[in-house]
């Protein structure tokens, strides 16, 4: 699992209950191109205030990540220990400030317990000889079941580079908590600008296409760095090598968005849901994502009933133009409407049989014109409840 | 439970299972003024279609509804079905068919058995010699546990007059169903125009400001009859005793909507959401429903957990300007943050005592203007997935 010029390390601070991994950290021997994403809630926590402002520069080198405490909603403390932490880690690596980005998911509200993250930090730097991206991977996980993590190889001027990735969490599923996070690394050279923006399309096709809830943490972070030890030249727009290499990554992204949502709490089923014939492909969104998070549609899901009904109007309701005489809907490739009458025949019996799978689609054909959009979901289960109803008590 | 002029009954038509009441009339013995609010959703039930175009012509004497079966996306054929009915009743009642409206609400995508309907019809009118508003108030309850009926009684010129009103469903809360539904009859002489608009603004700060699940039903229909039958002069905005209609009215409509979140499929709490300090009344509305229908905060009111982050980061996602310090937050009058962070000392343990109430409020001040706005939702139990998971298998 190497990422030429990355190291990683993670340790249990205490921060989470014992026995559990809840500091990560990232480190490029050399300055990295940096891009990133962060939520767009009015409502940001602290590490996203700094992180924000540092990767802007273009440039870092060290990502610190903790899991257990948000540091949202902490006010001028939280950007005070964010900056403490971060000044720390840079002066054990040898940094500047500036190139030292944080990332925090876990509980709002509650101030970071400095006294351990300050022990955790010499621990964490010598970790570095012998960490993996998994134990980072793991660092940040907190309902997540399993780490989340994908690779690919691509070639650039015919040098192998490799894009990693790992990430956490969906949307705000989390208990008292917020975050997805996202960390990506590659030993390719891009160029900076190019960067920022291919990694912005991968996350709109990737991390903005799935929902669990519909709620947009205080956290949310997706950051990239590229250092460029492969030796390529910088990939830019003009590269032969380009569009493989955005191709990679979005198979990274979307492979780390796909396993937030079959992990999402309680999660018994993955759905995509695909909206086609829409009056554009931001009305196919608009339904799609009027689907995915209707508490009626999700349940449904997850009691395996073929309720057609209620995702016709979820679209309804969407904003979507819609003919109601026009719409087809399908479970897999079983024509549950046409015409927006019931289809009949055994559609009843063969629709429920598709929603017992772990893994189907629904396509609504709105047949009003060629916007399109898929986006995926989980069901809303007794279990997403409890987890989100318990967590504290 | 006299109100002038108007007749009332309610029989079992086997739409729904036996020994339930599930077809209802409202008659008014004359032409009664008419003003009407329905669904926005773009997918309309055959009854909402057709009543629509009746009432926006100012005049109507009946209304027929029915419980168990919606009548949507039904093509066609429902509009036709819906059709023949209202036919068949305004014949037996002597009346023009364009005075009769029809409601339904019940399952989604299946034609309405027109047979059993059929039969029905002639025990329906034969009814109306004894029947009463709390029988129609029974006829119209799908998954709703107890008959919603207000009354209140006001006088125009020296006359007495009554405002009645029944209701049933919470915005789209029900299991492959559909439906928010409420009927007011009233015997005060009402000008037409005016009628129409102080209705509308009515159901805007009752029933537009309760959601249990933010799905908005393809059937939802709100409908007033005043038949003059009390004797007074027609109320209009230059009345002198327009001001107490007005006030009854919205009396009467809050009371519905209120009983209407009580009785939210699986609710345990009643939970009112203010916002006030906000930018404009509107942007306090959007925070307000970003609250009232997030799962998060949903299931922490079902947990009974004090969780305020929650509801700190549903306000900074609605779309509604917040500086994040400067929020003080509320349970009740115990404060759990003052400018975004934590109010410290034992607001935790207080603020849980206060969720441990069956209604109680939580208030958000962003302290940005004088946007205010108040709405009223439930929480997010078992019970809710349950009833929604399981209602067709």
């Amino acid at each position: 699992m190497d990422i030429k010029g990355f190291k990683f390390s993670a340790v249990e601070a205490a921060i989470k209950k014992p026995g559990r991994l809840d500091l990560g950290l990232i480190f490029s021997e050399s300055p990295a191109a940096v891009a990133a994403v962060y939520t767009t809630n009015r409502v940001k926590a602290a590490p996203v205030v700094l992180s924000r402002e540092r990767s802007a520069g273009g440039t870092a080198q060290a990502l610190l990540v903790n899991s257990g405490n948000a540091n949202a909603c902490t006010g001028r403390k939280g950007l005070e220990d964010a900056l403490e932490i971060t000044r720390l880690v840079a002066e054990a690596l040898g940094v500047p400030d500036e190139s030292t980005l944080m990332a925090s998911t876990g509980v709002i509200g509650v101030p970071l317990p400095m006294d351990r993250i300050r022990v955790g930090i010499t621990p964490l730097i010598e970790g570095l000889a012998s960490g993996t991206i998994e134990e980072v991977a793991r660092a940040i996980m907190t309902t997540d079941t399993f780490p989340k993590l994908e690779r690919r190889q691509g070639k650039a001027d015919g040098r192998s580079y490799t894009i990693a990735g790992i990430a956490k969490g969906a949307g705000m599923i989390m208990p008292n908590m917020a975050t997805m996070l996202a960390f990506l690394v590659t030993d390719a050279a891009v160029d900076t600008a190019w960067l920022g923006k291919v990694f912005r399309d991968a996350n709109d096709s990737s991390f903005n296409t799935i929902t669990v809830d519909g709620d947009t943490s205080t956290n949310d972070s997706s950051v990239i760095l590229a250092n460029g030890a492969a030796g390529n030249a910088p990939l830019t727009a003009e590269s032969k090598d380009a569009l493989q290499f955005v191709e990679l990554l979005n198979e990274v992204l979307l492979s780390l968005a796909r396993q937030i949502v079959k992990d999402g709490e309680g999660a018994t089923k993955f759905v995509t849901i695909n909206v086609k014939g829409a009056k554009s492909d931001a009305e196919a969104r608009q339904a799609a994502m009027a689907i995915a998070n209707s508490s009626l549609v999700k349940t449904a899901f997850f009691g395996q009933d073929a309720n057609w009904g209620r995702i016709i109007a979820a679209v309804g309701y969407s904003g979507a133009q819609v003919d109601p005489d026009l719409v087809d809907l399908f479970f897999d490739n079983v024509a549950m409407t046409r015409n927006g009458v019931f289809a009949g025949g055994d559609a009843e019996a063969m629709g429920t049989e598709t929603m017992k799978k772990r893994d189907f689609s629904v396509t609504v054909d709105l047949k009003l014109g060629e916007g399109k959009a898929t986006v995926y979901t989980s069901d809303l289960s007794y279990e997403y409840v409890k987890i989100n109803a318990d967590y504290r008590t």
